[in-house]
């Protein structure tokens, strides 16, 4: 969760939302990506998505079966849909978010009936410093 | 509809599950794509995803406002999501998809309380056809 909170305040210093993902086999780091849909002008450019596009090509398959994601905040809804076709085994994620998460709110993705995978899922690692930087980056922006 | 159904041919042509989109910007085909997970390695690489990547880039700005966008196959919870981040104006699609589909099925992400935008969705345009290709396809792999 290291990495994906540094790439989280790296997004934040290009002015992007600050969340950052990192991808993690073997028990080494394979990919980290931070948030950057308005730099990349690419509305699908969350961190969870760079991280696991990269970690994909990184191996060469578009499984990721034996992979586990570490994220600073819940994923949404596109995040979510992207970890299931991925099949990633473990969810490691910090920060709750009530308004986009689809995790454990909003349409709960894992929990629907017609999900295809399911990963283990544990929230709130590292909570404090995900939702610090997220508080500090919209009071910023005020 | 037929730019997007003559992408889904193509995936078909490459092994690929047979889905194609477009997207349409003031009247013109600005992006197409083909479902292409396997060939590139990359599971968020559906017709969809690659298709809205296309057109922000074309356009410059991650956020397509005034894009349609077509597929041959309701949108799973992935690309649903990323038609929301995106605030594509309207999405056109071909065939229902009970199992994987998240527009009309599973999830019904832009009926979610929580969803951020909410595309107006025309259901069933060429369908026959787009369920005919994934039929064709699958029957081929048994």
């Amino acid at each position: 969760m290291r990495a994906a909170l540094d790439a989280a305040a790296a997004a934040a210093a290009e002015g992007e939302v600050p969340v950052g993902a990192a991808v993690v086999f073997g028990g080494e780091i394979i990919a980290t990506a931070a948030n950057a849909p308005r730099g990349l002008h690419d509305p699908t450019a969350h961190a969870e998505m760079l991280a696991i596009r990269r970690a994909a090509e990184a191996i060469g398959d578009d499984r990721l079966s034996d992979c586990d994601l570490w994220v600073t905040l819940e994923p949404c809804a596109m995040c979510a849909g992207a970890i299931a076709h991925a099949r990633i085994a473990r969810l490691y994620y910090g920060a709750s978010d009530p308004k986009g998460g689809a995790v454990e709110h909003g349409p709960m993705l894992f929990a629907q009936p017609t999900v295809h995978h399911r990963p283990e899922v544990y929230g709130g690692i590292g909570e404090s410093e995900a939702a610090g930087l997220l508080r500090d980056f919209f009071l910023s922006r005020r």
